[in-house]
């Protein structure tokens, strides 16, 4: 347990030590005892000042001057064999000042604790361990060799069709505007033009996914695949428009440079990790091969991680699981919260793989250079900020092309918030429910729920001034509570109606 | 999901409205669309600069300045909201300059990342109240009246009279002291005195505890107590010694008030919170009685939550094991690794009330200044600082009455530490196996194991130059792998002797 020797032992003694005589030395050892029931006399004293004026500190850094040039004069020292057998006398008092306990005082909160967050690490690497034996010992091996392709997959060829003719509507956006630039139809022809293509982007999909009887997994990509090309079309008529009518007020003379209806632009926009149109766009130099083939091999493992999680840990506790607003509170809480970790760990790998990975390889190919697709989210300290830094391509959307035309049309902030939000829920709810072939609004809800989230984090955030508070409360409410609600309601409903069905 | 103006539109936008004549405004809103091609061109030429010189920081920093000078405009200018109604354009761009990624950017791990600390400790409580809720729905609640005080405890009614008795080995020693001051007996039978004494005072409770069948817990109890006083007595012979060798060297004259035998400073040191004897202690001016009665409560809050948790959470898990090294391998572990979370929970309730509450409410009551009685030892970098850190009463004895007095003797470091590490291992021992009534040598082992894992853990300090890592290490081997280990070893241990003995 003693590994060297204590500063205030070793360091009193071979203080005394200095400027004596090495012959006579032995006879000063007694000296520090002497200087220590002073300094337990003086300590006294000075309990008493610092009682008065609270000026602990002061005193404590004297000391911590104090022990390091003691631990100087030790190494100038450099004490030979015989003189350690000569000092650290075990009578040399071993208390010789007043002290706190670290936990006592005044600045515990001030220090690093570093530690404990180890220990928060360590003890969740534990407990995750742990749940995968006793995963691994209930249920085996779930992963089939059927996982990664079944015959099953061959059923959703008519999506795969639709999402091969999504084009079809970028172009016929691209036609109208260019039958409008040679005067062959009119602006209120091209905005009504524009809503019929826009709304049958997102119609055509719906149609086909409602009517085949495909995967879950194949209908959420097509109907993102069809909300990212009806956010890009309104971008592109929205911008045009005010393009022109920008054009329209300055001089004539300028405007070839400036307006240009071109196909190259608009393919380069559909292509890009962006749903904001703008005629060019930053670009980078060059492509970095090794580095997309790296991004790429990571893309693979962590969808390949993502599938893994959700086969093993979250289909056995959904299936176990019963309807949480059906079954007993306890049980429902229980559910949850066992569903909650699996959960947070797949939308981690999620974000990862699609914003991070997935949109920077797609960057990367096409020299896009604004990287941007997302902030640091998790350090997000409101609900506010989360979804104004979590996925940026959707935010500078809607605040070019909803938030700011809103402020324009002067709508007040509250207001343009909300009809933002009600955007974003009614896709949310789209992208869920279509797929699942239910429309039982609960993302709606769910999405709508985030606007009085919104002022409560706020509030929180203000009354506690602290960055801690507002974050929890954001983990707490998405990955605890709010996602793995969501995914329970949607599979018990999604069972019930298969149930209902047959 | 657009909770405010994103800065680098609205600013953009607004920083050409300054200085032209407000009519004339609109015309000047294109003006930012050209800059911002311009500014991808120049930030195509920027990146083929950064790439060759890498001063990435520079640019970054730059443009930081710029936004925030927008962001000094805005507030000066005070738009008003007609002034709104034209600025904030679609056809701004909403793209303007390269970025990276954050995870891509080099200075992710020099950021904050307070938020994902947030993540864990907010899945750590999920993790926990799931399990405490699985508990209760498998074992109901475990706590039965008879948890406080059962007709068992009447038992232990040997242990609690040797516990009473035990002053007498203090009284004796003092005995011995005066004899030897009024030269009735010679240096070598007081040496032996003390030491039958001191081997008295071990014996007699280990004695006690085989003859009768006690409770574990009253049996720990009196062995803490034996190896207490046995630490003491050590502490007062050997001082006592070498302070009369030190008065031999000094002058006649002064050895009055330096040596002195008395009664009271031995009654205070066998009470105060310390092991190491001094004639005189750092005293604090006056006792706090509101402070105490605080620490008081919490001593009762603390000691019950371990109770709780040990009757609720550790038993039915110990009980629904088998015996470690008996079972299949990835059993084993699963039941270590779910007994090491109340396990950690119970150690830290443990330290807290005994080494922080119990030991300052001790230390207040006798007015005794030095409550140093651990460090930080929660961040200890290497297994040999948490030795140094974590219980420093016995410490600072092992240093002053094993460390030095080997050092004194020339005996090397390595050696006077392993010295250490053995007296620490037998104590650690007889506390544990006397009460369960076995010797299977499993907590000597587990302490003499402490001296690899010092040189161990030193080295990977060493090499990775990271406090993490030898931190991470500390508290995975103490509460994840050791502490479990040693409970399900001798608690199936115990049950095979009782099986046998049956």
């Amino acid at each position: 347990m003693a590994m060297s020797e204590s500063p205030e032992i070793s360091g009193s003694s071979t203080a005394t030590v200095i400027g004596t005589s090495r012959s006579e030395s032995d006879l000063n050892h007694f000296a520090p005892r002497r200087r220590a029931v002073n300094n337990a006399v003086d300590a006294r004293t000075r309990v008493v000042e610092r009682n008065n004026s609270g000026n602990g500190e002061t005193v404590d850094a004297r000391d911590r001057m104090e022990s390091a040039n003691f631990s100087r004069e030790n190494v100038n020292e450099n004490p030979t064999n015989s003189d350690t057998r000569f000092t650290y006398r075990p009578s040399v008092p071993a208390h010789w000042r007043i002290k706190e306990s670290p936990l006592s005082s005044d600045n515990i909160f001030q220090q690093s604790h570093a530690g404990l967050f180890n220990l928060c690490v360590v003890v969740l690497v534990a407990v995750n361990s742990r749940l995968i034996i006793e995963n691994l010992m209930k249920y085996g091996w779930l992963i089939r060799s059927g996982f990664w392709f079944s015959s099953r997959s061959l059923r959703d060829w008519p999506l795969f069709m639709c999402c091969l003719s999504l084009p079809i509507f970028p172009i016929a956006a691209f036609v109208v505007e260019k039958l409008l630039q040679q005067n062959q139809i009119s602006e209120r022809t091209l905005i009504l033009l524009h809503i019929l293509i826009s709304t049958l982007a997102v119609l055509y999909p719906v149609v086909v996914i409602l009517r085949c009887d495909s995967a879950f997994l194949s209908g959420i990509a097509l109907m993102l695949l069809a909300c990212i090309v009806w956010l890009k079309l309104v971008s592109y008529a929205h911008t045009n428009s005010d393009m022109r009518s920008v054009t329209k007020l300055t001089e004539k003379g300028s405007e070839g440079c400036m307006y240009n209806v071109s196909f190259r632009s608009l393919a380069y926009f559909m292509a890009a990790p962006t749903l904001c149109y703008q005629t060019s766009y930053p670009r980078t130099a060059s492509i970095r091969k090794n580095w997309v083939v790296r991004q790429f091999i990571k893309l693979i493992i962590f969808t390949g991680l993502m599938g893994f999680i959700i086969e093993q840990y979250i289909n056995p506790i959904v299936q176990n699981s019963q309807h949480p607003l059906k079954a007993n509170f306890l049980y429902a809480i229980e559910r949850i919260l066992k569903l909650s970790v699996p959960n947070t760990y797949v939308w981690l790998c999620m974000f990862y793989s699609f914003f991070h990975l997935w949109l920077n390889i797609l960057a990367e190919l096409l020299r896009f250079g604004d990287r941007e697709f997302y902030k640091d989210w998790w350090n997000a300290k409101t609900v506010e900020e989360y979804w104004r830094m979590w996925n940026m391509p959707v935010h500078k959307w809607m605040v070019r092309h909803i938030y700011l035309p809103c402020l324009r049309n002067g709508i007040p902030k509250g207001v343009a918030v909300l009809i933002a939000f009600l955007v974003s829920a009614i896709f949310h709810e789209l992208c869920i429910a279509v797929p699942c072939h239910l429309f039982k609004l609960w993302a709606f809800f769910g999405i709508m729920f985030q606007a009085p989230l919104v002022l409560i984090t706020s509030y929180l955030q203000n009354k506690f001034q602290s960055s801690m508070v507002g974050n929890m409360i954001f983990w707490f409410i998405f990955c605890i509570l709010g996602q793995p609600t969501c995914v329970l309601l949607y599979y018990h409903d999604l069972m019930n109606r298969k149930g209902s069905a047959d």
